[in-house]
């Protein structure tokens, strides 16, 4: 009956218009105004370059590039018509704007001058072509600017916020038989993060050192107005790395009323059957990437306020905001057939799992509608509402037998996904999440999935997060510390000052935008090393 | 004893330097207040795009390239992606502030978007690729300018001023899956010229309307806060430039408030000897070129006062630069030997006479000599002050015999210039207006110029100006009107909206820098045809 009735909302949700009942009409004003009213304070630091470099191309650095200190930042008094070309190193990855200023040192201006400045995160980046441009997102997302200054003696200030470490300015045109000097430079870095509350035990090792403050240093730099997604690139707020960040901000910043913001957030502006939006821009208006939906998101929202809960004991938040965390698990549950499979067909729609070319989602999706189904009853048994989703405990116990039956190769000890029987670690991650196999079980699908060469592998930080918390679950503390150190580690010898978005021990070139300087080399779902050192000090901490 | 004071002065002066006396102390303060009151307000028109036009190459079209419309501009509504690069023409040329207006139609815009602006004045400076840059002076001159936009639904104005008709809009870079719209777009045009209050007679001919009109679109053009050299390139008023403009204004906008505005830009800023600079700027705070003096300049604005004064009648302004004037004439003469021959290398300096590789200046520096001399005596005449300059009559004199033993070829009825005895228009033309020639002689030196293929011709419109007067004051009517004609309507046959900076009837791309399309195709020294068909109704109306 209840099954029906689902159905029948599911319907209504799917095929949502203009003309749609607004579910959450009362609810929205108020819930903007919370999110309005929760927008943090932005922390500045007024911060200079540190060194002048020079691009060393070098087969054995990540990209094939590496900068070469040649010495102080002592350009400020120099013509700079004699620099032409000067590349800045910042120190870390600063995110902000950017402002210089010029003086006249002989004679007068009496042509516009033009500079070009090109912000990077790193090396590759920075000194590979752009044009012609062959990245798959918009070739306005690389942070090139040119400026044409008409007067001298004053402050410019670069209108977009900049993400970075390096700066090369190159002197494009200017008047000639007269001289002038870049005489002060300056970046105003900014972050809503605070400080560091969660220190690390005194005989912590260098490396999950390294790791930890890498993982700080990416998860301070996407805390602006929100939870961004990469300071660089995307400027937004994803929910499905939202999740992750507040996981690595209870070990560090602990900055609990950005979690609440970016919970309202959604909430406020999510579709009008109630169903929330992929991802939330918070400047200068806040708004919805309308039109993007993506069911896992929904689902891990749900988590996210559950944690937030546990973190803070907010239940006013939890109780005003549960209405749209059970919306979420009763949309996806529409695409939940009879025999308890989740079914990706139901309703054609965007399920993101991980980037990484050809992964099989049918049991990823499937062991995510699962664990969504307990943390939407843990959340409702905590604020004393099970009565409004009593039938959940029966599902989950028929999902789990159907996940065993349709995607658990018990022979091979695997979950297989899909017409091909894909085996992908991402199957066993979210099988294991969802608590479908026990701990010996969950043992040897990691194993076998990660012995074998044909298995698809995580493409990304995002899907290696849920590998290394399927390893904790399954009890195999000694692996899970291992495959930290090896990737995240790796990106930290490889030269990260921040966590990058995509990464392939394998594969320094591999995007997902087809060119990798596209890529966001500090990102969100790639901060969470913190989360797992600071939940688990007795596996990574010593 | 006069000369060898004036000497003892000269050194002074070229020993320039911050610890010499400042001769005009007790005036500058007035002058700049002055110079601050005159600043002209500038009359705004809000414009827009009349076509969308497509280049075509063209052998036959003036610096090989043409447009040709191919409809109205009715992009507002249409997404721009799909248009991605399009050429609007405004019509006529503009100067001002350009301003557009993006309109989000589907989706919502997630990543920045870039476009590239081109504008400009030319078709062929429009389609001649820029880069790597050839040009003489700065590359920013150049009016190709990238934005960057983080917003959509928006304003946004190009900060820099532009000077064009044909602008390129040519999208670099969006988010995908969204359209939006260019819906509006402006150009605030500026200008300080006010309305033509001087009519053409009603039977003059077209050929003579046409050239009218296009010298009046320079002039306006040029006429901002000051009497500007070129809108687009080069943003000043030059002393030079400024005494044909004042003339040209004269028969056309009569704002003789501009004219007294630019007289003590000059003055207030002079160097502290008192010898002026060659080029003022008056924004974004008036300063002169330090370092620029141009020996030939600093006399001609003692004829733009003399000719400011017989237009206005004001005595006060006249009386008040007086002072300025005679210091100019004093400097010039430290130059002029005790047999009364100007030696341009008494004190190495930049005399200007026209952009004309290898043009030998000594002959037309004599004459401009003698003209100044004759000049601020009949302002020192008009005055009643001829007691401060009563030598100036007997140098006048003295000047004269010198210019013909030492510049005249009798036999060949024309005057040569320096060691090469080179035959140039200019030499004749500066002689004829020093009056060193009678009539007879100063038609046959035109004549016996223009006839040999090995004279040095002018290469710009204010090479030309000289020339056409001196055959005004030769009787030369004839062939006044007719050289008037062929060049600056040759200009206007070949699609010149405003008149060029450096035309050659036989080299479309004559440039004095190197790359034809830096050239400034609305150009101050350019709009004089408007004043002798002015002055002259009978030789050029009818």
């Amino acid at each position: 009956m209840k099954r029906i009735l689902l159905a029948a909302v599911a319907l209504a949700s799917v095929s949502f218009s203009l003309s749609a009942q607004d579910v959450f009409e009362a609810d929205r004003a108020r819930w903007k105004e919370t999110a309005q009213n929760t927008t943090p304070t932005l922390h500045e630091t007024i911060v200079r370059p540190v060194a002048v470099v020079d691009a060393v191309s070098d087969p054995a650095a990540f990209q094939g590039w590496r900068y070469e200190k040649v010495g102080a930042p002592d350009f400020y008094d120099k013509p700079f018509s004699r620099i032409n070309t000067i590349t800045l190193d910042f120190g870390k990855h600063y995110t902000g704007y950017f402002s210089f200023h010029t003086k006249t040192l002989t004679n007068c201006m009496d042509a516009p001058t033009r500079f070009k400045f090109m912000f990077g995160e790193m090396p590759g980046e920075m000194n590979t072509p752009l044009d012609p441009w062959k990245g798959g997102l918009s070739r306005a997302w690389m942070q090139d600017e040119t400026v044409t200054l008409t007067e001298m003696d004053q402050w410019t200030t670069i209108p977009r916020r900049l993400s970075f470490r390096y700066l090369t300015i190159e002197l494009l045109g200017t008047s000639s038989g007269f001289e002038f000097a870049i005489d002060d430079s300056c970046f105003k870095a900014v972050s809503s993060a605070g400080e560091n509350v969660v220190p690390l035990n005194p005989d912590c090792p260098q490396e999950i050192r390294d790791i930890a403050r890498v993982s700080e240093e990416t998860l301070r730099e996407c805390m602006q107005t929100s939870f961004e997604d990469g300071p660089k690139r995307d400027h937004r707020c994803w929910s499905g790395d939202l999740y992750l960040q507040s996981l690595a901000n209870r070990y560090s910043f602990r900055n609990f009323d950005l979690v609440k913001h970016c919970l309202y957030l959604f909430a406020a502006y999510s579709r009008e059957d109630g169903v929330l939006w992929s991802n939330m821009f918070d400047f200068p208006t806040v708004h919805p990437q309308y039109g993007s939906y993506c069911l896992p998101y929904c689902l891990i929202w749900n988590s996210t306020l559950l944690e937030y809960l546990k973190d803070t004991g907010d239940y006013d938040t939890a109780r005003d905001l549960w209405k749209v965390a059970r919306t979420q698990t009763e949309h996806a549950l529409t695409y939940v057939r009879e025999d308890g499979l989740f079914d990706i067909n139901a309703h054609p729609t965007w399920i993101f799992i991980d980037w990484r070319a050809g992964l099989d989602v049918n049991a990823p999706m499937h062991g995510a509608m699962i664990f969504a189904l307990q943390q939407t009853y843990e959340l409702a048994t905590m604020l004393g509402c099970t009565d409004e989703v009593k039938e959940y405990p029966a599902l989950i116990k028929k999902m789990t037998k159907t996940a065993r039956k349709a995607y658990y190769d018990k022979e091979r000890g695997v979950f297989t996904s899909g017409p091909d029987s894909q085996v992908s670690v991402m199957s066993q991650t979210w099988m294991i999440k969802a608590g479908v196999l026990n701990q010996k079980e969950a043992q040897k699908a990691i194993s076998n999935a990660l012995a074998s060469e044909s298995t698809v592998m995580p493409g990304t930080p995002y899907g290696t997060h849920y590998l290394i918390e399927a390893m904790i679950n399954a009890g195999m503390y000694d692996e899970a510390r291992a495959y930290l150190v090896e990737y995240w580690g790796g990106m930290v010898r490889k030269g990260a000052d921040t966590f990058w978005e995509a990464y392939d021990p394998d594969d320094d070139f591999l995007s997902p935008y087809g060119f990798f300087p596209l890529n966001s080399s500090c990102h969100a779902w790639s901060c969470t090393p913190t989360y797992f050192i600071g939940k688990y000090p007795e596996i990574f901490q010593k």
